[in-house]
């Protein structure tokens, strides 16, 4: 079976034959082979009452707080193991709005497309887009798709931005952190790049290392409910890893954080794959991954329900928050050195996200 | 003075020196780079209340109706007679939310450069989008900056998503067209698509055309106020022309089109340039423009009042919605033929916006 017709096996509805192969400069033009691409597969695929009025923008009801979050993507390869762009063009901003203490419900989509690109690969990334909103809950209201000249693009870039109306027990602020604090990673650092980073270099292991791209929005909604203000901040740490977050969040506040390098949570082959290439997993990108700052009180609390869920299975407690070393991240390493953590300074992994 | 000096005495806030000329790779890892990137420009030249609290999203209170909507911008070259990428990343999406009856608030930004973006011209981008911003009336609340690799970009992408409040006494849907309805369009025809390819083609005239781009949000928030729901539909014809746009109108409803060339409005000089270049004026991309569907008991004093703002004076009744020749719109030309108008069949004029 051709991969064509693999693909059109996946989806739901029929659509029209195509009469092309790969993508072209008149596909962006916004007459009719821009309307011809939108209706092979991006409006079947991405169908919902507010797309298919294919207006100008969407029409949305909203009340109260809400959070507003984009992020554009450009990972490359486009394709990778555990996923590709388009997982991660949803789960990304997903997941901005999720720390946000935000319940994300609708996302625009912008395609910025080389030509050139496969049909065949557009879909594939459509229909990982449709399942990660799927299993998100959220719903794509609203797009652009432009084309650029071979050479000037690299296959796809993606642009999501969405809107979520803020957890009614969420307080979530950089100036709620106190001394105190506990710091909990809800699961296994440097999982996404290390999987990136072993593509590209041809890394080979026994089991090939897969992105941990996930949506967060039901597991932080879940610890929401339950432990309201008491979480006091939440941040996933993307590009620049847990370091630089870290770094970043003791930079904006009085205080210091103390990491405790025994205690972060890394699979073992994930680990080696760091060590070959010389990369500290702190600064290696994630993307299934929140960082929790919650009081102490509850912090125990907090780990076990955190454990209990399928996304923070791993989850540890990294640190916390002190007086001492304002501004500073220092950290404890297995053998029981210091040293101090900043940001990443320079380009460790291009194009990661 | 160096343009370096001529951009700075524009800024408000005195900025940190720059110890690098153009964007680097580094610059979009998310680490310090990225930081010294932001804190060199973006947020003293973009700065609000919401922007500064460096969140991964904006806090921001909607209440009721609102539109979404999100556009991305590759126009080539970024700077051109009239404007650069960034007036036309804030006015494209603030457009898009006018036409749909909202009055645009909040967007945001996400940048693609290509390595090796000089700062200067960045910094003229970012003065772009400040100034359009505050005539528009919006705030940036949230943002992104990604790097590529050079030769997998074109200098800067943009893309701008955006929130509105819809207009109390909008009523805009394509649902609400019916016969007898005039067609108007808001100023002449092509001036945006004609302005790029003159610079592309190296056109010489006695005057250069600069490109039509602006807001039209608060031209339509005037007509909104005074005719309301008399007001059945409105669009705004970028890619793909007037022509594009009456086309989807006509095949998405049950209504012909006719439409008087001797009515459509156009510059002289633009006007040769697409004589000049064999290009059909029709189908030449817009930014500053809005075509208006409304009753025809309120036509002529919908005209006359659009006349009478800055962003109307040249606008003109062009066609009629008909019951005849359904989904078609019918040309009558400035000889008396007639001819059927389709679509922009493939890309006439890439990247031009």
């Amino acid at each position: 079976m051709t991969n064509e017709n693999k693909i059109r096996m996946q989806l739901q509805c029929p659509m029209p034959k195509l009469d092309f192969d790969v993508i072209t400069l008149g596909h962006g033009s916004g007459g009719t082979l821009t309307n011809k691409l939108l209706d092979c597969g991006v409006f079947d695929i991405l169908s919902n009452n507010f797309l298919d009025k294919r207006h100008d923008g969407a029409f949305l009801n909203m009340n109260g707080q809400m959070a507003f979050s984009t992020d554009s993507f450009l990972v490359s390869p486009i394709f990778f193991p555990g996923g590709n762009i388009g997982e991660i063009a949803v789960n990304g901003t997903v997941n901005d709005l999720a720390v946000c203490g935000a319940q994300p419900k609708y996302l625009s989509l912008s395609f910025i497309i080389e030509e050139g690109l496969k049909m065949t690969e557009f879909w594939e990334v459509l229909l990982a887009i449709r399942s990660a909103c799927e299993e998100a809950n959220v719903k794509i209201v609203t797009g652009d798709t432009k084309v650029v000249e071979k050479g000037k693009g690299d296959k796809i870039f993606i642009n999501t931005s969405g809107v979520g109306a803020i957890h009614p027990k969420a307080n979530i602020d950089e100036g709620n952190i106190k001394k105190g604090d506990k710091i909990i990673v809800s699961g296994n650092i440097a999982t996404h790049g290390m999987s990136i980073m072993s593509i590209r270099e041809g890394l080979d292991f026994d089991t090939t290392i897969e992105s941990d791209t996930t949506n967060l929005n039901h597991t932080i909604s879940q610890l929401l409910d339950e432990y309201g203000e008491n979480i006091h901040l939440l941040k996933d740490p993307t590009r620049g890893g847990v370091a630089t977050v870290l770094k970043e969040i003791a930079e904006s506040s009085k205080f210091g954080i103390d990491l405790f390098e025994n205690n972060l949570p890394i699979d073992e082959q994930v680990g080696s794959a760091c060590e070959l290439l010389g990369l500290d997993p702190l600064y290696v990108a994630n993307e299934g991954l929140f960082i929790s700052f919650v009081d102490a009180s509850i912090a125990d609390s907090f780990l076990d329900s955190l454990k209990q869920l399928d996304k923070g299975k791993n989850a540890q407690m990294i640190g916390t928050v002190v007086e001492e070393h304002p501004k500073q991240v220092i950290l404890e390493s297995s053998i029981g050195g210091k040293r101090v953590v900043n940001m990443l300074p320079g380009e460790q992994l291009p194009r990661i996200c």
